[in-house]
């Protein structure tokens, strides 16, 4: 298995145009936004590179992007994808369609906090009404609060936008917590629209449970948002994909969505799906390397900071609050120790205190992010 | 100079995967949708690919695109760009955020019809009236009707959706012509929103008049949408830029739309702009080439065909009314001859008996184009 997170230099790095690399000074360590430092996957590169060669940058056809999906998905988590996938230009897309096909303007939907930014601000543009249901914490880590999502779902939400993997807490629901989950749905009238753009990136041994995949009514009833993007750091080329769950109309949409797709995200997103999956698991072995090297670097360095390794995601999600760093201990870092990293509030309030580091990245940077956070609070 | 429409061959053209090879069977020949068949002008290719070795795929940030379209306005158009540009994910997303700012659901918003097909269906989505102000045609071809125009906006119209040059009829409007629509729109208060996606795509000795170049009132109050999309084939890369005139509020959704661009697109975008010029002259030296031939072949073997030369563009827009062909001549032709037209209808009522064809392609298939045609109706 080769290692995708050893192979890319900081000079190299800095030389790449996106959000990662442009947002702040140069001497800034990016650990921010969700983008790896790695290379591409053989296959996507390779895929990418040949349609530049041949000119094939007109707009995008589904191809056998769709079909890609359903093979990937049936192979790897086992499930049987019940309809042709819709092509949609990112996963909030996708997600922003389904609920237009669940509730309309001023109904509630629940999310479980904190939660991926622009949640927040895409319910607030199309007028609905975002539920936030805490997660709980315990010694364990943090976890669904059941109890919880049942008062919330009982308080007349139409909605539950479910981030499976979760995205900032790098939580894999188990089986019994969808199920769970399940059960609430069907007993209060909510609809899941399930965002499952980190599902192939679970830890070695932990497997992705597809919530469409339950044999329950609200599994027929839910419609799953997931990419490539994630997990070949395709976010710039922009396809994704939305299955309508067994009883699910078809997104009204669906043809206007197609419009916004990005045709390089069809063929990588294709490629990633169907000769990836060798690359995916190397990156998952290297992911899951830095995330343990995370907590025993930080309870032996910062033994104050708070963090549970993830289960799925290359996300870090860690907890400065006994540091006394304030609300945005992003900002303190980022001014004292040069190194960004995602502001915990950017995740709803339940982030104050917080902020989340990126772990897609060679432990040689990994560690110097590490050590600028260190010298940013001692 | 190189003749950028000459050296793909057909069966290299069939194994691109976009939605002009894959949308009909293998043995229609594709002149429909506005891809160009030539290969990636080479630095555009070479950004990309040089993106693509660095694993440069992340989220998108604006770079040097703004100020290189910008200088590319200056040096081409003796445009001085008054604001820095929006990035945006295709002009039409550009055109409807500026449409946000002028006018609301309800509104009547004026088109020269016929029309770019997505402007029906977009003013639909987001609410608004379409008013269709056809155009006039005479002996030297089609025109603006500035009376059918101030008719329409005196109506009480709130915007008028300029398409310049003009798609599907290839006009590139005068300076006189756009110092009337500014009169006009001054007058009745109407707000022009201008789509420049073709702008690059003049005929060799004909020039490009941006309307916010104009030294008027409504060129202060005007937006601008514009793309390398068009003219160095990059649609299926999603990224545009929308210029706000000097009058004008930079759009409130500046920031969300900025999370639908494509990171690749900005960076081919950004070499088109800088160092595309070159290539782009050869390219219209030869769309003028097939624009010249294509009226002597008709006028030779199907004079019933009317056609008048596109002054920009790469499209041509014939009228088979005179062969009594129906409304929808290109199913005829794709049925019976095997080649693929857009449906004039798509664009308009005033598009029954008319199809649209693409002379982005090499002369010789062009010619197997025409041949096809002329199988279809004799």
């Amino acid at each position: 298995m080769t290692d995708p997170l050893s192979d890319v230099s900081l000079s190299e790095l800095r030389s790449r145009q996106s959000v990662k690399w442009r947002m702040y000074e140069p001497d800034v360590l990016p650990l921010f936004v969700a983008e790896m430092d790695s290379a591409l996957a053989p296959p996507v590169a390779a895929a990418l590179t040949a349609a530049v060669e041949r000119g094939d940058t007109g707009y995008p056809h589904p191809g056998r992007f769709p079909a890609a999906f359903t093979a990937f998905a049936e192979r790897r988590y086992g499930w049987v994808v019940p309809s042709e996938p819709v092509l949609v230009a990112d996963v909030m897309v996708g997600l922003m369609a389904a609920l237009d096909e669940v509730c309309g303007p001023g109904d509630a939907v629940v999310v479980s906090t904190p939660a991926y930014p622009p949640f927040f601000r895409n319910l607030e543009l199309s007028g609905r009404r975002l539920v936030s249901s805490p997660l709980k914490v315990s010694a364990e880590g943090f976890a669904l609060d059941l109890d919880r999502l049942e008062a919330d779902f009982a308080s007349g939400a139409k909605a539950y936008l479910l981030c499976n993997p979760h995205n900032p807490c790098g939580l894999a629901y188990s089986r019994a917590e969808l199920l769970a989950v399940a059960g609430l749905a069907e007993r209060y009238g909510v609809r899941v629209v399930a965002d499952e753009i980190h599902a192939p990136l679970t830890m070695p041994g932990v497997g992705h449970v597809p919530f469409a995949s339950l044999d329950t009514e609200a599994s027929a009833l839910a419609y799953t948002a997931v990419s490539a993007s994630k997990a070949w750091n395709l976010a710039g080329l922009k396809a994704a994909l939305l299955v309508s769950g067994a009883a699910c109309a078809r997104p009204a949409s669906a043809r206007d969505l197609e419009e916004h797709v990005g045709h390089l995200g069809v063929l990588g997103g294709t490629a990633a799906f169907e000769e990836g999956e060798e690359w995916l698991d190397g990156l998952r072995a290297a992911i899951a390397v830095n995330a343990a090297w995370l907590g025993a670097e930080l309870a032996r360095r910062l033994p104050e900071v708070a963090y549970f390794p993830p289960r799925a995601t290359y996300l870090a999600w860690l907890d400065f609050r006994a540091l006394g760093l304030g609300d945005d201990p992003a900002e303190v870092l980022r001014e004292k120790g040069r190194v960004a990293l995602v502001p915990g509030l950017d995740f709803g309030a339940e982030g104050a205190g917080f902020a989340r580091l990126n772990l897609a990245t060679s432990p040689a940077i990994l560690a110097e992010g590490v050590d600028r956070i260190v010298k940013a609070v001692r």
